[in-house]
């Protein structure tokens, strides 16, 4: 498999495993769904819900790009260290960007700056 | 078409028409995604970017599902009336739920309950 194919793969499992653990969620009443736009390269984890039917829980908890051949790290809300996953499946911290960084910090964070 | 194609055809339209007016985004420098994972009909608009290089903007301002012959409003934060939209397009009400009203309070909407 050429290098992004293997990085879209191991993308939609770590996300896909996360789902499954059910940790993303607060509650049962939450969904997490997963929202993977293939096409584009989006990748992402939503909860969706009402917890005790009053109260509404809606947010995404993380959000992955892929784009010019590196992962993009846009949004990550929970404490399961999604970057270091990425790493541990054997993406090179060159080819990730924590694009929640802001731009004039990212040279210091040890990936790429986009 | 059969209902469900038409229906995804109408959100995606509509959709990519708030994106292509531009007034999603409040900057230049905010992108808008669409987000579309047509396999498990979950629609969105995503707004990501950095304001001046320093200030974070990450959020979906829109998310549709389509679920069981229905459509989902799940999220809306833009006055753009989506739901507005889809009933102009022909989406019934009785085809239409706020997911973001409480269970208890969908039978006063004139929409469907889910």
């Amino acid at each position: 498999m050429d290098k992004i194919t293997t990085y879209r793969q191991y993308v939609q499992d770590i996300l896909k495993k996360y789902q499954a653990l059910g940790d993303g969620s607060p509650v049962s009443e939450v969904e997490t769904q997963l929202v993977f736009d293939k096409e584009h390269d989006h990748y992402q984890l939503v909860n969706i819900g009402w917890r005790q039917g009053k109260y509404r829980t809606y947010g995404c908890i993380v959000h992955v790009d892929i784009r010019d051949g590196k992962v993009w790290m846009q949004h990550d809300s929970t404490d399961y260290d999604f970057v270091g996953k990425f790493l541990e499946k054997g993406i090179p911290s060159e080819d990730i960007v924590l694009g929640f960084q802001s731009p004039s910090k990212r040279p210091y964070t040890g990936f790429a700056v986009g």
